[in-house]
């Protein structure tokens, strides 16, 4: 079996100029997040599904009672217009599980991306502040000095001291082996907690993605989401007070609910 | 030396579009306790053995001295009448210790099946509820709606929930990288508490995958075999109990008998 | 670079049916005794270093200051006489510290060693009993039959039930993989505690190896250094002795001196 | 994606006889410091990057916000003089994350380095002593005897006993694979305590091997560091004295600040 296997679902027509955006699973899901909704707000459609073996061995069950194998999947919206870009969108289940399943997987989906079209490429990523970010900023990592300059424009915040450890996975390799591949791009990081996933800060996210890429999303569905975080956070929130007061008198806490909203 | 070595046990006469039974060990070892079962029942012939670096650098002795490497075992069942199917039946030692191992086995196990003309797979597995159940259930996935339709008719519980983190390992894989071969198939999972082995389970699934292959099993020396687990269980009880009342005043514990009968 | 990298160190003469012997660091370090003393009372000569990325990425450092890498060796032994055996004999400094190092490194070298001829192979090793033995047997594993019953005649113990988790590591693979070469042989395993190197554990293995090699070895020196660990290991149990009447009071215990002693 | 990826950053001229010497992170970061401060003293040029999938998967963002993946970094130094020698230094941000992967970058760095024309290389390191030490003796281990005796001369150490366990990582592979090569060298070890960053362990192996080399290097600004590090130490002791008379009186200690200062 090769390292990674993709597997295109339809014959691909050519692509005009497209840039690649990556969000796969990572701190308080901000990247998955924002390049999911990104995908259904555009109604792109699937180009191709990519196996690996650096993937965990592992199926899903659907609701139906129906399996899916554990995958990443690259998905194509294709703007009305004659000026129009195309976008490339990967999303999926997880990154590659060991420094050299992140390696590979990165390298390959950027070398058939490549081939292609694709020259650049935004990875979206959420920035763990460590506490609770009521209006979450969207840090910035890119492939040169005129792209810092233009996404500032943005609004895109470039600090001189964050991320300080720099981007670990996906969203800095794709950025990275880009650059072997003489693409362009930049990272954009929404701040978040980290404590569990958070739509609010992929809304801040795709506002500049939008932005970048000259598209227009309808944020409602997001913003809907993530007042029912905001919502549960309360409640766990008001569930700790509570057993501060009262040790062991409250009900179980509805924490570990968090983690599973998306 | 290859990842996996598949050796011939002898010249493999053409198969009758022949259906592929995994059953490796796994939760409760349902899943092999039924197609060691199923092989020995059926009289299966080995047609191939597995070796492989993905598993544990081992050699078992047998009780007259002499070695034999850790390894899995292809065997078939070829019954008579004039429409009937051949049954592979894969069972073993070890799944593979590794992620990658994992796909690499299943990627090539199924590729020499394949070869055999293989297009449909049963994979057996137990699953794990956490507390002892006395009639277990067999939970089913599947590859297509209309397998999970059929599975339904023969009793199998397709639950909306269950298994919620879906399938790990070969049972999983066996399926997914299956549909890679244009293969159709189905897990069935018995429910088991997930403490000890489990051949009550195992009878369940065998009742199931009797009726989907149309052969007839025996299941009286299965029977027996759980009779006896329950007897070790209930004694486990006892002992528990009574060192409950008096501590260290019981025998040493025989719990950990109960892991080792197959 | 190769994953195993054999470098003959001179240029080899045809073998006479050669035996192979491999004793690696392994369970009180017998295998390893027993082989490194072979091949110094044989005055075997080095045939080749096998370097691989399979070993740690280490150097080790003479007395004098120069720097050899970690390595397995194989040496030969010609002995004179018109039907006398050749015996190629494989020590180093580490087994392979993965499963599939371990898997390819044994695939390797025995590769190589039947290309010099080899279809026999014996393999060394210690059998961990968990407490001391005063005149440790010589258990046994074999490929064949015949060869059971051969060593049974030469004091070999084959029990029903030891070793029961199998052989782990080089000296079960060697014969496993061995059987893939149509290689015979047989596992020679002698009974130590298990707790510090043991020469007179070692001594009991070269003392049947030899009469199965129809070899002279003068075993003096080996029983030298075994009674160099007896006086150790009383020590250490003197010093447990009084550290238990008087806690604290006994100077430091000399225990780890036991596992360095080779 | 190649197992390392060897990025030329211009065409290389022909070298005259280079000399390697590697200086990567490891004990008291002495290697790395020394190498990055003699590249930065020779103004030597860069020659090539690299790239591997045995790095983590991890990519730096620049002061102003431009990215660089994770590499090791070839640099060149050409001094006058007609009989004069050149230098390729080997510096970087990490060795290899795994046994295999410190095998395959030495492996292929080496290679590219013959290619070059080196023969001869210097691994530089530090040397854990467990307590501060004042005046940093410069420890060593080499290829040859006539090397060893070479090198007393220049003050270096040839211990009987250290390093008893030889020389883990790259400071000892690019010595044991540099002999496949045929490449003769030496590893020169800085005493250090290994409990932080030693600058001036650094300066003592730098003065070593710029004799060795031949060429001049002035230490000041490795001194002004070593000063610094001392007044931290210094301050991290008054710290944990104050806390030992009133424990929880004195500031948060500022230990930590001692591991990332280079």
């Amino acid at each position: 079996m090769e390292d990674v296997v993709i597997r295109p679902v339809a014959k691909i027509p050519p692509l005009r100029d497209p840039i690649l955006v990556e969000g796969l699973p990572g701190v308080g899901n901000v990247g998955k997040l924002a390049a999911d909704y990104l995908k259904d707000q555009l109604h792109a459609e699937p180009v191709a599904t990519i196996y690996s073996r650096f993937f965990p061995p592992q199926v899903y069950v659907n609701e139906d009672g129906t399996i899916r194998m554990v995958s990443n999947e690259l998905s194509v919206h294709r703007p009305k217009g004659e000026k129009a870009r195309d976008v490339l969108i990967l999303g999926g289940d997880y990154q590659g599980i060991s420094p050299e399943g992140q390696y590979e997987l990165t390298h390959r989906i950027l070398e058939f991306c490549h081939g292609l079209g694709a020259r650049e490429v935004y990875t979206l990523a959420g920035f763990a502040q460590g506490h609770v970010v009521e209006e979450p900023k969207v840090l910035g990592a890119a492939t040169s000095l005129a792209r810092v300059e233009a996404l500032t424009k943005l609004g895109v915040v470039f600090s001189r001291t964050d991320p300080g450890g720099g981007l670990i996975g996906a969203s800095g390799l794709f950025l990275g082996i880009g650059r072997l591949f003489d693409m362009e791009g930049a990272c954009l990081m929404g701040e978040t907690s980290g404590y569990f996933v958070d739509p609010r800060s992929a809304q801040a996210v795709l506002k500049v993605l939008a932005r970048a890429l000259r598209v227009e999303i309808d944020l409602a569905d997001l913003e809907a989401k993530a007042q029912e975080i905001d919502r549960i956070a309360q409640r766990v929130h008001e569930v700790e007070q509570h057993a501060g007061e009262a040790p062991g008198a409250g009900p179980t806490t509805p924490r570990e609910d968090l983690g599973y909203i998306g």
